[in-house]
């Protein structure tokens, strides 16, 4: 299955005896729906209640798949319900107190007049905001949504349900508060002031899903103007993960990294990113290729070689395409032995297993490389060690903890324990300590 | 004891006899201390190790408190600490995820490729947004810092406590997610167009702490450009608590509240809001004084009578002095049988005592009018109906509800019960839907 796939819910009543199952399983095959969970919520002596998933591609499947299931002998569909909506419902954060409210000194203490205190004590000395407000472990996740998934421009509103995703993804892995900030802007420059001037209640920025080229332009004077992480996922979070995926893979089919020949085809925020970190990983042949010269002279800055298309495919040793355009690698292109990592959603530039069978070491899409891996340690570390930037050493490391953390066989590891991003927070902070970065941000 | 006092704990171990604590206690009051809470955290046979609150005026009071302490027979100080500044480590509020996040199907549909679903929903109609985003049930906190409580322009970074103490009011006393931004703008055209920038996220703006008279142009702009409330709390949460306490006022010495002669002394943020509110709740005179002539003007144009200081005291019936400045008033232009409400924190404008000394039938300060008791229920049951507004008569009906809930003896009820909100906001529904104001707002 492929992605955007939609989960539907069936709560059905089941004729108990053997065979049922069977059935109801068969129908859903039947109409290409992707039977996931079984739930079993009652248990009587001639009928069971249950919950099952089902995964389809469009809401059509879904329709047809539950016309399929009423026609089934011995079940009965009591009703059905879309799990994505539903579990967004009421939206997927809140913000809680830390602290009871049970009496009037707490209310003293933590409002007017006990929070005075705390007040002029930061007007004397502004870094104890860092331990006595939420500001030491908040970060903004901001976004004009110009640039959402595989969707586009959708606008600041429908891009809200992705950024309160990521916070979910920070609480839950990082322990780091993100607040989802979606502007209504329209130029660059009203995004650099906006962030600017929101900026002193946040520890971080988090940039995510701004389009091209304007993401460069605002991550570089915000980089400028705050002296705090300015971190933009969707080029250094990428990169990151990528670094990690092409260590293990060199690893397996027994190429040392710094020796190999990589290409990058398609030069948006992702694949300027990652010529750029592989580059000062110490690959020194780093090839690049985009249709646009603006975004190849990007490239070419970051220390990247422009090539043809054809050359690139024709020499790589390691290809990475990051263009979002689907089937645009020909299987006649792969040259034999060469490591493929197709990364476009939801349709990769190649199939992996075609890429495979036309002679491809090790070929993977997009669905492996998953964000979530670096993003929240990465800034996790950072806050922690007060640094004012996350710079390329501390993506490095932080693939270097991701790779080692890689079960046999897998390119990344699951981006669901927190070991790893303890890890990976661990390994930011030790070498922002050794580098001096640690307490260079703003107080 | 006064406001901006500081809470010391004090771990102590006691001779386990009579007395003891009697002496401690009587050493802490000799040198000026109000020894509040005792906790007893573990008691042997000779030794009782207990935890004392010891509530002061200065840092040099806490100084000659433990002193004091340590020379009491029988009794060990083991450690001391801050109690305000212990309880705001960490900061005070955090941001959570309300969904598991345990497995790859939870990753899934939380994050990508799920949520492209509901982005997908957004934008084919930006009124799911209401029930598929945090927003729906968040409002944004927004200060410049330019006016802190007693302590004036301290700059955002150091208002931040602040706002976070207002989010978990927000949180505890009417479940609203609330976000504190605190911005570092040089003009008022800036905090407007800084706020509209980041309003597609919140379903409504909470000003706080902005300095008079920049906040009268920010509520004002920002109300006309956004279809979402936009509520000043120092203007309108005060003036709905004040309303509240002289309903109450007016009922114990038995004056019609609408045909009282009203005198508000002192017309910044709070004072003209207050003239305001008191005149649309249908008050016919309502008088009015300070220097300045704009402020004055303001006032005016709301439908005051403005009049000199002398005269106000002379012939108003219920005075409410918010200027900012201790013993303004002389008790001898008390007139009898008056109600005299002297709200400037930390001194108020008359001490209450020494009012009803002068003959006022009833004198109280700021201390009782606590703004937590009308901005929680007022916000949440604006958000609840969609509204754009909360308008005056939405604040009338809040200050009913708080008057009719206020136990007999007190201007106001305690501001910790959750109750008292839930009946405010139901209030403010049933009055936005009887109006046509529920469901007017931005989707």
């Amino acid at each position: 299955m492929k992605s955007n796939s939609i989960d539907t819910v069936l709560e059905l009543r089941l004729r108990h005896e053997p065979g049922t199952l069977a059935r109801l399983a068969a129908a859903i095959a039947e109409q290409g729906g992707l039977l996931c969970e079984i739930e079993t919520l009652r248990i009587g002596d001639e009928q069971t209640l249950r919950e099952i998933t089902v995964e389809t591609r469009s809401t059509a499947d879904v329709a047809r798949v539950i016309a399929a299931v009423e026609k089934v002998d011995g079940v009965t569909v009591m009703s059905t319900r879309d799990r994505v909506m539903d579990m967004h419902q009421g939206g997927k954060i809140r913000i809680s107190s830390r602290l009871a409210l049970k009496n009037v000194r707490d209310l003293r203490t933590i409002y007017t007049p006990g929070v005075a205190q705390v007040v002029r004590a930061i007007q004397a000395d502004p870094a104890v905001a860092w331990t006595t407000t939420w500001r030491g472990g908040t970060v903004a996740i901001v976004t004009d949504g110009s640039r959402v998934l595989g969707l586009g421009n959708v606008g600041p509103l429908a891009a809200l349900p992705v950024m309160e995703g990521k916070a979910v993804l920070y609480d839950k892995l990082a322990d780091v508060s993100a607040v989802p900030l979606v502007l209504d802007i329209a130029t660059p420059a009203e995004f650099i002031e906006t962030v600017v001037r929101v900026s002193p209640g946040f520890a971080a920025i988090h940039l995510e899903d701004i389009r091209s080229p304007d993401c460069f332009e605002i991550e570089r004077q915000l980089s400028e103007r705050l002296r705090k992480p300015v971190f933009h996922d969707d080029q250094h979070g990428t990169a990151t993960v990528v670094l990690a995926a092409i260590m293990n893979a060199t690893k397996s089919v027994r190429i040392p990294l710094a020796r190999a020949r990589v290409g990058v085809i398609g030069l948006g925020a992702a694949g300027t990113a990652i010529a750029s970190l592989v580059r000062r990983f110490g690959v020194d042949e780093v090839l690049c290729h985009d249709p646009d010269p603006r975004a190849t002279a990007r490239a070419i800055a970051v220390g990247a070689r422009s090539v043809s298309f054809i050359d690139l495919l024709a020499t790589a040793d390691i290809v990475i395409a990051v263009t979002g355009r689907a089937r645009l690698i020909d299987p006649e292109q792969i040259r034999r032995g060469q490591i493929v990592l197709a990364l476009s959603n939801p349709d990769p530039e190649i199939d992996p297993r075609a890429a495979l069978a036309a002679g491809a070491a090790l070929a993977s899409d997009g669905r492996a490389i998953n964000n979530a891996l670096a993003f929240p340690g990465l800034m996790r570390g950072a806050i922690e060690s007060r640094s004012r930037v996350i710079n390329h050493d501390m993506m490095i490391e932080a693939a270097r903890v991701i790779a080692s953390r890689t079960e046999p066989g897998e390119l990344v590891p699951s981006p669901l324990a927190r070991e790893l991003h303890e890890a990976i927070a661990a390994g930011v902070v030790r070498h922002a300590r050794k580098t001096g970065m640690a307490g260079t941000a703003a107080p």
